[in-house]
């Protein structure tokens, strides 16, 4: 066992690591975290960090860049102060779908995220629902990938539908497979592929039946909620009932919050891997916590013991 | 440029290697690759590389683990010789399923590999239909991810087939997608998922419509063939007429060749990523060559051009 | 020498990268740059860099992380497309007045800065007057530390001042003595001190004398210009004629320019290492261009030509 | 102390690490190691890892690459579960001959072995006997270079032979030495030189005096048996009575096991720090265990003891 | 905690290790350090340092590189030898003054020395009084950066001076003003710059007042003793009453004790952070020991407790 | 090829670098090498190193350290003024003694200094007669690895003895064989013992036969003459006739020429890798100059041609 625990919380992730905190039953130590008039982050421990194992539990949310630059500038301080361990707890990891080159010329972000990580001097990493689990190992250092699944999964389970999963996208349709076998429901899919020689048309299909069922419509993340918009739409032009959509980062970019109003949900199943602002708060919203997760995670790591049991049943 | 272009044919890759020298019309460099008695490989290059552009062209076939580290001893020796660039060009990658934790307390394979490649001196990397996208992000060094897309895509197009495009896994989901709407063909899955509390048993389901069609089925590889077996199966039973099988390397370890052998396809359309040994080859394969695309990016490459013009129609 | 020079210009320096661009005489190369509603930053060229010498040309304005993750993504992206070198050209350098701990428990961030640089990929950086020069030595890959000194010094020679160079910070007083030395004038230094046992409050002297002299107040960059109202005031009071403030990078954050425009400056000399906006235009301001230092620096660097005889007389 | 130990079996030794275990009176730790049909290795622990102190016993034996890979995949798995440390333990290093240029165009694969095990993630190594002192300064994280010298000596001493020690090879004089003044006896050289301007042809001599007395053919392994078979008959045509034959490693490639049964040798004393298969085992080899010795390593290393102090009378 | 305390007093610090040892209460650890005729280093440790928490102390003395060697040279044999942690203390740190490229074509010695401490396998430094703070940020591995200011600042007050500092240099114009807002003195400065077209003259001014009054002549170091010449005999002719020196580093490289000697310097305040020969003490030299400073800093790192607090009042 | 070749001549090797230059038909390059009253080296190019191909030719004579740090220094400063390639050329190197641990706690400087000049750096090395090849593999840039072999051999040669090749260590015994083989000779070995319980004392014997013949005395360097003098001693009372003895390297440590002086031996032949200082110059000593190797070896390192084929016959 390293040194002491000490939780850190980062702007964008006060009230979650609060929770985690409590969880824990570890307070939050302190830190000045500054912005001076040129933008520059200043960060300055109140306490010693020397010998200790400190978490820095900061989301990837809006303002994006100073949030994720003051991460690795408070890696850096946590470093040069000698703790002895520093892990970097990222409930929401973004640029996690500049995860490849799909076409030339790119960059892979993603990539250079989990470098610039490194580089800053972490010893270990956390984050949730990954949009490709493969970014794991854009990573050297060692770290825990976590998901949110079971959490959407036991409570949408308690519902009882008798629904079809959807998913709104391919690229999902393999976890989609893990929803549906663990609800013991059916599975669709929404198809999107370019039509004629312009690049801007597309047509949508859904494969797969939802006639007079409800459905759920998952996802690992609701952006601007244009790929949501048209899968509501199109299962509900198929035939669908009730419609529920469960992902675990609400990511909300405008206009997400405008268009998940005017549609037909029923229900809005996410966690608060990102805080949601007043303003962005829908009344059909419901939020599950992944404090207690990240918490028990965070005692697990310190104390050497097991994380991977915790996803057994 | 960096000096002149040398080509290396490695031991399992000599006949490809040998079409992509007659391509790019320069001769395989000579070089002594010895196996002793202890198993130890030996490589000794007959010419110095000494400020030269050296090309390793080694694919990931049987016997694999010897193949790899061939590989890296190869990139060892012609670094100690002073080559100014080595760039592996491996048209099958290995290890590449292994790109992920998906469950706990197992390793990530392919970013192993990745490593193993970097640290032996590599300076650049080149291959074909990675199993999934994201490991260009493995490696730090750049490299050349291309695909055989095009060349199997234009090949299907000159059937003129009246067809479905069926993906015997939801992991292929998104490029089975890219596959009809390039043939302009609808699109089908095979969905597997486990039954009841024991592992074991799996439920197998067509998402999609294939009755009265002719069916390709589409996928990265074929290893075991043991997805491909219940895909053409399903797809039957679900009323298919002919089946078309498709996909960029020809693993096929046992007993692929007799699943293979005893199914109703019509035509197995594949590439020379990797070599078929005669005994694996059954009458109803296609094998189209990946020399040509090789051969071009390694001029390019070599002369600082465009490789991702190589891909736009 | 390295492929052919591409000049790529960053959000942040567009006008600065058009006037190098019109000065080595090579037209910027194309690329999409473009922000998300989730606020993450996609890079994609026009054309191919392979095998080219590519300089990002990109200063830290504002919004400040932005713009650097701007810089880190553009790196990553010419790496991976094969961009034999890359250079990074950063006018006015953030995090610099970030060089050390001078207190505990707070990070090194121009180092960190540095660290994210190199782990991005970069082969070189260029910049012009570092707030400290020991900044050079953070980098372990070589670069160009630049001056805008000459420019400075060679206008204020032309007014033929009967003055005395100011600085406004003990922690300048060498360079001051660089202007002064340049100038062939007296210097005399503004001394801030802590008084009683708050922190809060300051005492100020001016060591050295100004009386019926006009003044040049000398610094590496103005930010909130505190310390530069300060100045003023106290050498007013001291009895100077005419002041004059000359520095390299106008950084300007509120309330920069309300206060200068308050103060009895008769001109301010800077350089456009940074852009201006126009609402922080002053009539009184001077803006010398550094375009032709960095385009020629850049000639020099890729033709493989002395920069360092640039600087001398 | 870091956690507590583990012990993991590799393929290659799975009867040596139950003796250590046995010795250390730790039992293994579960894993499973399977290949699939397309040959890669697939790594799972039974149990966590994480902050444990974790050892990976794998000798380089038959099938090589496969259990050098092997052990690198391990290496990637612990840390990735977030072993504190892990060891690898490799009681016969394969490539040690191959730890110089000395010719050109060669590679140094020993160095890459090294490499390959320091990009994996290992923090320290254990091995036993390398061909050449020097290749521990190819690592640079720490490591245990034990050798099994005491215990060879020990058993030979125990017969009371009048004897002269003899090496096959000059390059194994100096260590040839150690043994000769350890068991107080007279040393003798077999020293080969080519002959003619063709390079296959090579003369033998006996530098030193064996006539009428017993002979110990000393080195640190046997491979094809090649040299042994030279030592043997020269020796014997010199006039040598008893022979008896003592080396660590038991490497034992084809035909080494033929020539062994046909020579007029005594008595064949080694380690087991290969395992040698059953058809492999003449009647007249003693096999003398290192688990005992690497079991203490072990416990020494765990506890921060010293090793240094095992090796000394 | 890591193992055990561990000091090793290397050829440069035996005096001052001997102190730290008695302070913190534990002997120093054996060691042999040899130097052969060939002038090769070899060092070899009494002890077993495995698992422990070694601290090298040597400071960078004449004949600097040999120490320089020594000292990396140790810090490889303990990690070796498996030492857990190795902190190199370097009371002076040599090279400081090549901190920067302040014209073209130099190196940066300062940070080549940080990176040959890192190569060496070093886990921490901790040094005093860094001739330009910024040296922190040259290093990647944490350290303790510490001062004197407050042990030279003690026993001037005791003097109850009505006194000046000066600084002798621009450069320490900023630590100047340290000094004197902690003694509540004013503050004064040399002023030096080269005059007409030769480089070779300088001229001299003081900056501030000093008639009537003693003076308190502050720097870093003294190294030959020219600028600190050129300070008296300024300050003596500006007016100046007694005159005390205090500098951290007693360098005293020829011809600085015969200067000194020569001097109307009432008083010599300095430190043990380097030996002062016999040959080279004067009368007035007073020596204020770091010892204490040192030992408990290395207490505190090793029990995980604060560093920061030591220097706050 | 990389820019054009500049030649730097360190203060150890001014008369070597200059023949090698005159051989390449290159002038030296200038810069100043100072070192200060405090010991620090400094560095300054007088010419611009931008983009060229630098080769900094220093040979680890005394004062060893200095001239190391001196070596590493200008690797710092060719790198920083953006050279394109820096290439070590030490015809002697140093340390290469201390190549593993043959005893508990001690270092590998070896492999330190190998690390030491890659943290310097460079990208690649020369260096001629490594004590121990493995040396090759403590470097991970590539390098040249040269052999004086040939000159001394067929300078041998041309004096057509009736000989016996003798090493006077029995690590040069592999060695020893190529001379004789070489020059069609016997071959003897002179062995060294301890005897009784005292480590101090030694035993020599002669294993093979010199009665009546020459004798040529072979070894890789002499340091202080110590083996040579047993060597040529106990081969004298062997009966040998005249006496050569021959080495690269002419370390001559104190009291080497005393003890050369004294011996009879006909003829020292020895190379130019390390200048001999006057008073050391004995006259039977003949010194084979290495420039021309070296020389002919940058040659081929920067046109990109084989440096291998240099040693075919």
């Amino acid at each position: 066992m390293i040194g002491d625990i000490q939780l850190f919380a980062g702007s964008a992730s006060n009230e979650l690591a609060q929770k985690i905190s409590d969880y824990v039953n570890i307070p939050l130590s302190g830190w000045d975290i500054v912005q001076f008039p040129n933008e520059n982050i200043f960060v300055r421990l109140h306490g010693s960090a020397r010998g200790q194992d400190a978490y820095i539990i900061q989301t990837h949310a809006s303002p994006l860049h100073t949030n994720i630059m003051e991460m690795l500038i408070a890696i850096d301080c946590l470093k040069r102060d000698s703790a002895e361990r520093v892990t970097v707890v990222v409930p929401y990891m973004s640029y996690s779908q500049s995860d490849k080159k799909d076409q030339p010329r790119v960059p892979i972000s993603a990539r250079l995220l989990a470098d610039l990580i490194e580089a800053s001097g972490a010893d270990r990493w956390m984050t949730i629902d990954l949009h490709s689990s493969q970014i794991q190992g854009f990573y050297k250092i060692p770290g825990d990938s976590l998901t949110a699944f079971h959490i959407l999964v036991d409570y949408i389970k308690q519902k009882a539908l008798d629904a079809v999963v959807v998913t709104p996208d391919l690229g999902f349709a393999k976890k989609g497979r893990d929803y549906a076998q663990a609800l013991h429901m059916p599975l669709a899919f929404v198809e999107k592929r370019r039509v004629g020689n312009e690049n801007k048309r597309e047509a949508l299909s859904l494969i797969g039946d939802v006639a007079g069922k409800d459905v759920i419509i998952v996802d690992d993340l609701v952006d601007t909620a244009g790929s949501m918009q048209e899968a509501v739409n199109l299962t509900k032009r198929c035939g669908a009932k009730d419609i529920y959509i469960s992902f675990t980062h609400p990511v909300l970019s405008d206009p997400a919050t405008e268009r998940l109003a005017q549609l037909p949900i029923k229900e809005i199943i996410t966690t608060d891997t990102l805080p949601i602002p007043t303003e962005k708060m829908l009344p059909n919203i419901t939020i599950l916590s992944v404090a207690r997760l990240l918490g028990e995670v965070i005692l697990r790591s310190h104390e050497g013991r097991s994380v991977g049991e915790l996803f057994n049943e």
